[in-house]
């Protein structure tokens, strides 16, 4: 037998979240509405869905391994030199990079309770020690966060602004007083995938020259590009460099490549989907309100909806949709379990959520 | 700053190859011919461009982490269960999951002198120690590098079959002798990429019970669709279960995954393939007679030009090549850099290598 690593030999084969598609295999039905996995069920833009359509034809060709029409794009339209962004296979990929580059075994890292399970995933993987920190009113509490960071020596600290699940944001004050108070040594990875849903004001400027903060940024959310695979960072030049010495230089499909590059440049398609997402927000909350439940505010994709019990209550509610062939999913941990997290849907899909609520809200009470 | 790993600080921030785009924006002036990446320029299943055509609008879903669909047309293909089967980010994607599987900083690897420097460079970012074995009349000496594996005590030796860069093989019945020498406790990454277009009499039968061979195998060569990025590997269940502890579970497109599976079902398209292939290779030879030039004997979809004299040399010709917009490679080490790598291309490819390569010479003279 082929000799594992001693950290790998210890690790479990598991998967961060379980896809849709293997749910409907075991229900051999399949869903009627997915507004689980916090997609963006109103598509890429037809200009994006255009040039992929083109590249199929192209891609006996690999990607340019540089990334350099869409970095280059990218830089162009935050303000920032291509130097300072980097772009792989999604956040996942990129966190699975960073969490690469800086965890040695017993290393600290510090995350919410019930925080993103990809992140940690990686972190289990490279052997890192992972503290948490409890979200505090539905939020995540940087400020518990950075000072679990210090107290711990931790080598990255992380968090989702807007959060995911609960959707919760935090004011650009919050969040630089936190990247100020980030402990010498300790890298903030600040993960933004929601970021192009949320209202303006929430928009911190970038900082490239700060060494002490990465920002995760994603086609898979808004942009409508999930299946695509492309996400990026950004940040110091150093650290983006430093994605060099490990990533899959040939990782990324050339598809996506030309996707995200055709994607990126059309606003209005951008704007057109963030309306089409508040608008869902809205109609989720006045769902959850028409059924006696709460909403929890939301700057993302997806609204978190209080069933206002513990967790084994909103896993029946949970359990209730499914069944009904609606797909939605839910935090992991109290107390945040006791909501179940609905991704903006089409009016199909809300309409078959709005129908199967209160019989799966009467079925688990 | 932060704090990256030992090991991450000593590494280079290196490319294992200059991808042709970026040599096309240093040169300000596009490639005529793509013959230098082992492409398949003869392009992939006129019903993969489909099926990744129609995926295309629908990428706003993520691809199913678990590659069902896929895992179990290769598995059915195969005539294995799916669970010997892993579908992964092309091959580079798979080596980089297994070297990180097995290799701990100090760790012995063994490969040839000169073939994949994808591989090495994943031995190098997990802290590997690479040995090499000299090539022995342009084929990698398998026998050497099984006695080496051995008498290091190695975790992992590296064979590609067919070879690249050099494009040759070993029968099935070295292949099998290597296997049964593998020292206990090491695996052997049986590189098959190139197998598709050797001749049927090369193929080894799969044995899956045997846990110290694992086999990689692409659709980037002959299916034609190096920019979709999907490898496989095919091995012991034990082994295929443990890139679970590790891989980036959402990393596949769900495009590839779609085209991928259209491709493998287009068994009329390879087969055409192959016999283009075929058909350039002999093309290929004969420009290199033409020349006064031998051409190693291929069974993959490009041959090695012996340019007849010192790796100097051939890097002139390369370079009066690349200069006359053709794009090719060539071997990194000696004796084998006293080639150029040229892949099958279309005739209009191979006309101007055709055209190119005598000036290339006599410059290069």
């Amino acid at each position: 037998m082929p000799r594992y690593t001693e950290l790998v030999s210890r690790l479990p084969a598991t998967v961060p979240f379980v896809g849709p598609e293997a749910q409907e295999r075991a229900r051999a039905r399949p869903f009627k509405a997915r507004i689980g996995a916090n997609e963006n069920v109103f598509g890429p833009s037809p200009l994006a869905v255009e040039a992929m359509a083109r590249a199929a034809a192209e891609t006996w060709r690999y990607g340019d391994p540089e990334n350099h029409d869409l970095k280059h794009a990218l830089a162009a339209s935050h303000g920032i030199d291509a130097e300072n962004v980097a772009v792989g296979e999604g956040i996942d990929g990129l966190l699975g990079y960073l969490v690469r580059m800086l965890v040695e075994p017993g290393d600290k890292v510090v995350t919410s309770l019930g925080a993103y399970p990809t992140f940690n995933f990686h972190v289990a993987g490279y052997g890192g020690l992972l503290l948490t920190v409890p979200y505090r009113d539905d939020r995540e509490d940087v400020f518990a966060l950075v000072e679990k960071a210090a107290e711990s020596e931790a080598k990255i600290a992380y968090l989702a602004n807007p959060d995911n699940p609960m959707g919760t944001v935090h004011p650009p004050e919050s969040i630089k007083r936190a990247i100020r108070a980030v402990p010498e040594g300790c890298l903030l990875v600040l993960d933004e995938a929601y970021m192009d849903c949320a209202p303006a004001e929430f928009r911190l400027p970038l900082d490239v020259s700060d060494a002490s903060v990465v920002r995760m940024r994603t086609f898979s959310k808004v942009y409508g590009m999930a299946g695509a695979r492309v996400g990026y960072a950004i940040g110091h030049s150093e650290l983006i460099r430093s994605f060099d010495k490990i990533r899959n230089h040939f990782g990324m499909s050339r598809i996506s490549q030309a996707g995200a590059l055709a994607a990126l440049g059309d606003k209005a398609h951008l704007a057109e989907t963030v309306g089409k997402i508040e608008a869902a927000r809205t109609r989720i909350g006045e769902i959850a309100a028409a059924n006696g439940l709460a909403a929890v505010p939301s700057a993302a994709n997806f609204v978190a909806v209080d069933c206002g019990r513990d967790g084994d209550f909103a896993k029946r509610v949970l359990d209730g949709l499914i069944e009904r062939d609606v797909f939605v999913r839910m935090p992991f941990v109290p107390p945040q379990n006791r909501c179940i997290r609905v991704s903006a849907g089409t009016e199909s899909d809300l309409s078959l959520f709005e129908r199967a609520l209160p019989e799966a809200l009467r079925e688990a009470g």
